[in-house]
């Protein structure tokens, strides 16, 4: 590991999480490195772009090039690509947002936001970071995961995020064998009072690649037979995108009949 | 400079170019220095979620880590954040989209895009990264710039986008006088045909931040008379919208008078 590079990346870290802005000496205490140190580290990572000074108060903040950069990641990324018309099919037949994840850590990032058709203002998702034990989404996945990174995610920490967030390990573990059993993974306002999720998994050539899935409030998702017809059709796309990006059939069979 | 800093930048630079993806040794060629030493940046960047490894192939690809950042950019954007509300305004008075955008090196970033109220479905630009010479936003923020930088941006490159690209500098520096004169900027059709823009200065308490505008079909935005009466709508709000980022009276009556 080359060190001024972790330490690079957590002064990007200690500034992206928002709050009051830090000045040289509030990142040279939290990185817990000497000053001229510190100062190297930020007039490089400002020489790149990555970080920018504020005129007026010498605080720092994340500069343009890491909104460069995360566009980039969006362009180049398989999953997300392959997924855009997929996402617009899915949101056309059930009439409602879709989201495309993928796993990172033990949160879920949202990689594609397709509107609902008939929606009204909508705020677009994408980059949205959510625990993976909150969110349809996340359980579609990790629902496939080798079974010991399964453990080691189900042993927490699940901060609930809801009065509707579950955070004991065996009634996750339950839902995670009812997604293996039935295809797809159901959130009933586990992120988000007032919404649901239902999600698939999706897979590529080498394994599982992410999940795709509807999301909008409970009352419209998970009403009486909805959600039923909603996750036949969350299913068939995500089994059409996987075929799309590769997967072979045998984890098809298994995970989405 | 931290030298192993700009290294890793520079590879997450070439792997966001898209294109066919890099392995070990075209990253170490292309970097101009030894394998190892780039396998343990790439070691360091993907433990950090910035870079990640195709399971399959082994080449190497942007990491989720980016995305998070460039998220976190946007959040923590000051004119972004204040623009929401005063984007989503003019683009209700104007009937169009609206996009709000900050200079980096010699491109503007649109930081935000509001959605044209009426319109069908539209392509979300935040993150897009134009010339500023062939755009409203550009050339409305340039016009403002001390003279010196304005002088180092009309030196070039100025490379077209469209056959209607204006790359003579004094051809240029005409418009951004024209800009100062009646405290807006426009663009026909010269970062995309059969697009226009208008575009104004927007500032804050410690000088010029960026600028507002509105995009959209030429046809519509610069019909007879019709640029005129959009030129005011989107000065009046760059006026508010600076007045609300604590710019001072005196920039603001030589600016958007």
């Amino acid at each position: 590991m080359v060190q001024s590079v972790q330490r690079a990346v957590q002064i990007l870290r200690l500034l992206s999480a928002g709050g009051p802005r830090l000045g040289l000496a509030e990142l040279a205490d939290r990185v817990g490195i000497a000053k001229p140190t510190v100062h190297a580290l930020l007039r490089t990572l400002e020489a790149e772009g990555l970080v920018a000074q504020d005129r007026q108060t010498g605080k720092y903040v994340l500069g343009p090039g890491v909104l460069t950069l995360g566009n980039a990641f969006l362009e180049t990324h398989e999953l997300r690509m392959r997924s855009l018309t997929w996402a617009d099919l899915l949101a056309a037949r059930a009439n409602e947002a879709v989201w495309v994840a993928v796993l990172t850590g033990d949160h879920v990032l949202v990689v594609h936001h397709a509107f609902r058709p008939e929606g009204a203002v909508q705020i677009l998702e994408v980059g949205a970071s959510i625990p993976w034990h909150t969110c349809a989404l996340g359980k579609a996945i990790v629902a496939f995961l080798p079974e010991q990174r399964q453990a080691e995610l189900l042993a927490g920490p699940l901060p609930p995020l809801t009065g509707c967030s579950i955070a004991d390990p065996d009634a996750l573990n339950d839902q995670l064998e009812q997604v293996r059993s039935s295809g797809y993974a159901q959130e009933d306002q586990e992120s988000t009072l007032g919404d649901a999720g239902i999600a698939a998994p999706v897979f590529d050539r080498s394994g599982l690649a992410g999940a795709i899935g509807v999301v909008g409030p409970v009352e419209r998702l998970l009403a009486d037979g909805q959600n039923q017809d909603l996750a036949v059709k969350v299913r068939e796309v995500a089994r059409q995108l996987s075929r799309e990006l590769g997967a072979g059939r045998a984890p098809l069979a298994r995970a989405l009949a």
